[in-house]
């Protein structure tokens, strides 16, 4: 069974619920941000991605400087940009006897505008290296471009102009948008530096992720992912608190499942309302407990019960995927996500996710006080925890095991955590083993370590997980993270499961939860 | 002295001429067009600048295609085009989970969509190459190029999609413009096949040069170039008969002199009327020239009356250039235009140019019954012939010789024949020798050929005129030429004055002119 790209599904689109998250498009706030400094980029093998830069003037000194062909430079926004560029191009010499010829490189890093995208040859899209080129007829002119661009460093390349003009830009600026209202973020007490720098990026990460929708990154995929908004509506709850952005999504996903009810990883809002054909047996899920959580924060009873036949559905066809013995069935292909890991496998910590969200699922039920189906899913959650037990619990080595193959990962044991299989005492102990044996298939992204951070605090090591706060986050933020990023692997800084560090986002969402941990636990 | 991109000039500019040309600003006349084929090419000596094509298909059968990352098409619309593309963009496969990324090459020629621009290594601006390189974020889309193109074949290629989906172009279209009116094209009885091909090329070449103003050529400069206009001119009276277009140019031109009351050589229409700060000897002078012909054509005296002031002062300025014995003074810079030749010298057929202008002049001031300045032309012109033959001829050569070095040229000995320094017998056995002697610094352009055949018919050597004609024009009629050429030596067909011929213009106003010896003398 494959539920991976089913080429053969019906929408069967909920108009109702379309309409609803229709009249929650949220309205976008808008800054218009100059550019800080010049800078020259230089190699440096101590720097992220190896690439490291120097202040050459402020943008007010050299705003008035003329390049002609095959000229260029990098200015600095100082800070991460979400929105439209604006330049003022003016000629200088003789009128313009020739178009200009003009490439625009948008960073969010210092590496994308230090090296040449042509090398580009991994394996997800080159048209996500965020580039333009265009010409100007007439000048002067002043040129906003219709994409929305993430960075915080841009790179102007004159191609050419003619022997007889050169070019200068009086004026570059940024419209930053986003639908986070910050006015809106609570101000809390938080004693530690480190911890209020960590919190605040968080907080940038977020807000410029929050569009039409929540979407996973601004540079990419620009697109609502039920994973990410998970995190996100975490986050959002402690800080922005833009809940209706929440209930929109939520409403979005529900709008759109297939023949099965199966709601897709995520979703396209353009040209209409879309679902991806990629369905994933965790995100399908996660859409009952986003449920839950926003429900929580909310109290918003309504929408629990009109989206609850939903919730629902999901966990049903996640159950028909459970063995004779009541385990998950793993495949070879892509059909849960859990992280980025190439040598990862899914089964176990997929039935944790499951057991996870039918506990999750199960106070939903208590909720709408839908009896019957929570004594239904109650024994359920009994029949799995124990057959986990018995058949991924390896009481030999101390771990719970995956796949064919019996792999010992630190996906698996986390999860477990989470889904509380075990009692808070035994969780403890399975961590501290974790922590110490340290099995080789590890984690890559700040996804997955969010759910380490949260299996040690639900286990009640707050102070190890302060350490990952600031050993993980913290060492992204020493290395000038603006925003936290798609990835990270503090041992292969230039890790990329896309075959290239370039196409790596670098204000993502699923990263932005260091503020939901810090304000929730009072870190 | 020179008189080219004086720095320091200053605009005289006239607010009624200004409005005068505004309130003639004509009309565009549309056609949508669509291609004819799918082709390939392939290299071929024997074919201008060794490129050949192949028909694959229609572009009816091939237009449901579906083409991902790195394939590409070219399509052949079967007929030279100066318009606004429009493409159908269809996702094949999955929801489109990544920007498109296309380019598309626009060539008059095989050649521009079977050579890479990046090697082009020419003095003009590379960003006169057609190419558009851009995103499509949201697909099924409709793209219309804002900026206008000139090309019969057009190149698609699809730089990156995505693993999950392909494009298909269902429709693509040209939207052509002209200010031409080819409903006034006169009906005339061309018995020969060839000049009828002839004859036709030559019309098209003019209408696809033809919009807001008279353009040299819709791929490059696009731009109003007095040079170019009194040929357009010429042709036009004969063919489409769009005086006031001829009119609004005029105005135009004698709308923004300098300070010194000389007429650019070209003028720039955007962001607002401005003249170039090029100022030629020739291209000034045919200010006075065009403004006669269009009062010939049109027998319009008021134009003729408010423009003589700026056709004399033309004459005057050029007189200055005159050395105490009345020749025009020669120098290094490129002062005069006459052709693109890198060793022709320029003296001789500037002194002739004058010498042409000043009897077109002396017949304005006739008809404007300006006896006092009619005589003083006359005058003018029997002192400047005379010297002209004193100092210029070569009696023993029997050729015009030109600059320091004495050059005998082409372009000297057919300018002295137009400006009629010498009597009809003696201008056809000039010519007769020119032909036969054939010296070294020969002819570049259509722009000089045509003088050529100016000098020759004024010669009533009607049947070498028509030699040239079915030779020159009629040899690129048999290389494919859909519109006249900017540039073309037979004996080297990839002559570039430009280090290039990807970057020459393959529909030139200045080739147009075989329409006009051809009706006006009914060849």
């Amino acid at each position: 069974m494959n539920i991976q790209e089913s080429k053969d599904r019906d929408i069967i689109e909920n108009s109702e619920f379309k309409q609803v998250a229709e009249q929650l498009k949220p309205q976008l706030n808008t800054k218009l941000q100059q550019p800080k400094h010049y800078i020259t980029t230089y190699e440096d093998s101590q720097a992220i991605h190896g690439w490291n830069a120097k202040k050459i003037a402020t943008w007010q000194e050299m705003k008035h400087k003329a390049y002609g062909k095959n000229e260029s430079f990098i200015v600095d926004f100082n800070d991460h940009m979400a929105g439209f560029l604006r330049l003022n191009i003016n000629p200088v010499g003789s009128p313009p006897d020739a178009p200009l010829h003009i490439k625009l490189t948008f960073g969010e890093t210092l590496v994308e505008v230090s090296e040449p995208f042509y090398n580009y040859e991994g394996w997800l899209s080159s048209s996500w290296l965020q580039e333009e080129v265009f010409y100007v007829d007439v000048m002067p002119a002043t040129i906003t471009l219709p994409r929305r661009y993430s960075f915080r460093y841009l790179k102007v390349s004159v191609l050419d102009t003619s022997p007889k003009y050169s070019v200068s830009f009086d004026a570059i600026s940024c419209k930053t948008v986003t639908s986070a209202d910050i006015n809106k973020i609570p101000q809390v007490e938080i004693a530690d530096e480190k911890m209020q720098q960590i919190d605040k990026v968080s907080i940038k990460t977020l807000i410029d992720c929050m569009h039409d929708v929540f979407e996973d990154g601004p540079k990419r995929d620009r697109r609502l992912w039920l994973g990410d908004l998970r995190l996100q509506a975490l986050a959002n709850y402690q800080t922005v608190q833009n809940n209706d952005l929440v209930k929109r999504c939520l409403y979005l996903f529900a709008a759109v499942p297939n023949q099965n009810g199966e709601i897709a990883a995520n979703l396209f809002l353009e040209p209409t309302l879309i679902p991806d054909d990629t369905y994933l047996f965790d995100y399908s899920l996660f859409f009952s407990t986003t449920l839950f959580d926003y429900y929580e924060a909310t109290k918003d009873k309504q929408t629990l019960k009109d989206l609850w036949p939903s919730a629902l559905r999901q966990v049903e066809n996640a159950l028909s995927r459970l063995s004779k013995e009541n385990i998950v069935m793993d495949d070879s292909s892509w059909w849960s996500f859990i992280d980025w890991h190439e040598e990862l496998n899914k089964q176990a910590s997929s039935q944790a996710v499951l057991i996870y969200t039918l506990k999750k699922t199960a106070k939903i039920a208590k909720i709408l006080e839908e009896e019957e189906t929570f004594s239904w899913i109650d024994k359920q959650i009994n029949i799995i925890a124990k057959a986990t037990i018995e058949y991924l619990w390896d009481e030999q080595v101390g771990f719970f095991i995956s796949g064919e193959k019996r792999q010992i990962s630190w996906a698996s044991q986390i999860w477990m955590v989470i889904a509380g299989v075990f009692d808070k005492e035994r969780n403890k102990k399975l961590l501290q083993r974790l922590l110490k044996e340290n099995p080789k298939v590890g984690i890559n992204t700040p996804y997955m370590y969010h759910h380490l951070v949260d299996a040690l605090l639900i286990s009640e090591e707050k102070e190890i997980a302060i350490q990952y706060l600031e050993n993980y986050w913290g060492k992204m933020v020493d290395l000038g993270a603006d925003t936290f990023w798609e990835l990270f692997n503090p041992d292969n800084p230039t890790f990329s499961p896309y075959g290239s560090h370039l196409i790596n986002s670098y204000c993502h969402a699923w990263s932005c939860t260091p503020t939901y941990f810090i304000r929730k636990y009072k870190l």
